[in-house]
């Protein structure tokens, strides 16, 4: 909790390169928050329309509760409602939005409004999960550019599923978090391999 | 627009090591070209037959309006009209041609004479493009080894499609432009990534 | 067999290092262990819950034939009765786990408790396999979360499948073994080279 | 024609470690020569059972055209009358033998003895090839482990097809060559290329 906003704005832009490395948040896409202050509430989060791969502690501003900036310089990721709607939900200590190839292709697959992974020992790599008979239900939430508007229904999505460990955004990709940043990385790392062997299962004849 | 030509060139050799890096240009495929000069028409472009992972700047030249060499030394790339055109048309002060797997692959994968993406958030990478609401057709055009007989007919589909934000060419790869090296980059970035999910999509079975 | 203790964590740190760079270990997936004594038996093997990114030397504790902790601190893993098991039966001086897409794609592509790998040159690489002509049949056993009720079951798959040079656990990974670190390594290269190879078969049109 | 056998060598061991990298001669697998001396004839070549992330120097023997070794230590790879062929028939200064995913896979895809591509720019990276309209037609030969006995049907391939510029081996891997290692380096990178847009073009519906 005596974390720096520079301290903390390095590790994000640290965090928002590897995803960009990774394939995760090419171009400008992606946006990545943590938590500086729990009271009142301070979020460092990504500013709009950077680069990602070239990502640096000084394009993070700090913001308050409504999302004011309140250190820093620069205008909030258009999508700051969501990451202060999981912070508030789920207490998260750090957010993290990522692009991948796999997820987008997955968020389109299915018409109804969840992703279902079951039955793998990858799951173990979620929070709290201890066996790989887990059942991951990920909420597709559909896309749109007013995430103001839309800041209700991610809330009622997010009590409806209080046990999911993200959800997708259909067409755009994956919402993650976790009670740190290490925690919402690795989180990450575990669906966006989950994400892959749904997809490439897909692609091949199931039985031999 | 004070570049002199060995800096601008050496960007290019850059770019160029990079797309080799990322599969986008192997062997001496892909050539690269941004304006130094606008008035009279100046533009550094690669010169022919270099292997791209090896690029210098000494094997990058400037040509006039007319693709005559007028500095450095070496034959200037065989599509060098189409980097003039686009440059006439577009306005644009960058052009990147680059030849990937999947942009090879979706150039042929359909009849008619274009590819749609649509729907995706990533489109929001392209340059002016604000929602992913927006339908991006990209042309594609029937491949040649004679570019200045075929530049007409690349000047006509630039003015039939003026919003779109590159060009494929059958079975070899895709043309994309923007006002500087550093977008132009970054939109080859944006389109391989749709491409990737466009082309992987194909391969799986669409509803769970 | 004059190896200490921590020399032979270092290496068993750097292989998991190398397992989670190739995404075979993702996470804090796979496990892995090498054996530092013959008599008494004492095993090297990586503790529970570390990041494999992140593994270093202080990770891996030694453990006895009854996996009690003999040297360093931590919690062996929890898949350590397998590790014991493939030791005796094979007399492995190695023994690696990984999660890979592709074996656990292919665990669960077979309903049969098996699969089968033939005709492929790259089976060479296996050790004691001196022709292309070779069959290899790689038990697939299901998954559990109790591995101490399961060694039995696993003893018994050993011993069935005397030629194996390895088995799958489905959807959850891949155990190897060799007579030191280094061929254990060289035989998960081998095997996901056939994985995939076996996987993306799946997915293509066979015939011209 | 004055390069010593150590800098021959050198150059050898990093074009396999290149290989090794890119996934094309994983483990022990591939072998790579180069011309030292054309009269009397003397090759450098890979030793036998070397792991080719590893390769140095000294893994590099010197043969003459019996295959008997004339400098350095080492058993020469067991595909040695391979290279000597090709050398003989083709005048290769250096032949590379690599063992990908995609060129096992496409070796086996097709029932008959050859595999053809055809209408893609990339083709244009194999020596002597100036337009996207080539036909390459790469033979398929059947994979053995008596390469000795094999010699003469593997001259008899490639006085078939004069202008194919490299064969596949049935389950195994590619052959090619070049005046020089650049050259036959860079018609491995052009053939990779090929190989996996052939694959994946397998693999996805084709018409929109």
């Amino acid at each position: 909790m005596t974390t720096t906003f520079e301290t903390l704005a390095g590790h994000l832009a640290e965090v928002g390169r590897h995803c960009y490395e990774r394939g995760w948040a090419l171009g400008t896409s992606g946006n990545f928050s943590a938590v500086l202050r729990k009271d009142p509430l301070t979020l460092a989060i990504t500013t709009s329309g950077v680069d990602k791969g070239l990502l640096e502690a000084s394009d993070i501003v700090a913001i308050d509760a409504q999302g004011r900036v309140v250190q820093g310089s620069g205008t909030p990721s258009a999508e700051t409602t969501l990451h202060l709607a999981i912070v508030r939900s789920r207490g998260a200590g750090a957010v993290l939005h990522t692009h991948s190839v796999w997820s987008t292709i997955l968020s389109e697959a299915t018409g109804d409004g969840s992703l279902t992974i079951e039955g793998l020992e990858m799951l173990k790599g979620l929070t709290g999960v201890g066996t790989h008979a887990h059942r991951e239900k990920l909420p597709i939430v559909e896309n749109t550019q007013d995430w103001i508007a839309a800041a209700p229904r991610i809330e009622a999505i997010l009590r409806e599923h209080p046990e999911a460990h993200g959800f997708l955004i259909r067409g755009h990709g994956l919402y993650t978090w976790g009670k740190d940043l290490a925690e919402a990385k690795r989180q990450i790392e575990i669906l966006e391999f989950l994400f892959e062997v749904m997809g490439r299962k897909r692609g091949i004849a199931w039985q031999q």
